[in-house]
């Protein structure tokens, strides 16, 4: 397997609900015309779909607590990054959290500058 | 987005379930050389070592119910497929179901005979 897929698809993940949970505008940076996003089923494509999707979702703080963090290089160069966690949304400390999990295929830039994400699933697991 | 990705993503995983939970050995078939599975953080790469890991997981008797299907065309031809769901084990039905979630990354036979497993990453979500 390649040598830093883990590296990436950690600092991405602490780099992307850093940016969710404090400035949620910033993420668009991290898609182009291609990528998609379906979180609860909802599916979108293209950057500014899914920075409206994202920027419009039914609540207005929210905290990621990453549970696990999967990393695995895949096909074309890219990285496969599967993560589990809570989610605590508009400071519901009283309740339990829920549970979520989220799958990113990331794709290197052009002159190896960077990552953007091709594929973003997010899921509550109700279970 | 292409047309059938999302038939071929859920009639993947009714199979990869239904072999799991009734004859884990068949599951060889859907793995290559390349392959990648994480299972529970650890990670084995290969046919014959996935299949070892599959068929000596510490119960005999499982049972997947599949809450969530989502599918996407990704990089490269392939399908990135999440699922979130409950997993029964060793008929503890008296006990809550755990919840898991499990990513693939699946790519195309060569003469579009079929599809195999790049990537498979499965989490119990203790959250």
């Amino acid at each position: 397997m390649e040598a830093n897929f883990e590296q990436v698809g950690k600092a991405f993940i602490q780099h992307y609900y850093q940016a969710f949970d404090t400035n949620r505008a910033a993420l668009a940076d991290l898609y182009q015309g291609e990528s998609m996003l379906s979180f609860e089923g909802s599916q979108v494509q293209g950057k500014e779909a899914i920075l409206a999707k994202l920027t419009t979702l039914p609540f207005t703080h929210v905290q990621h607590q990453v549970t696990s963090t999967d990393c695995h290089p895949t096909t074309n160069g890219g990285i496969l990054v599967h993560v589990c966690g809570n989610l605590v949304v508009d400071q519901e400390s009283d309740k339990p959290p829920l549970k979520y999990s989220q799958t990113f295929v990331l794709m290197p830039l052009p002159g190896g500058t960077g990552w953007w994400v091709f594929n973003d699933i997010f899921r509550l697991n109700y279970g």
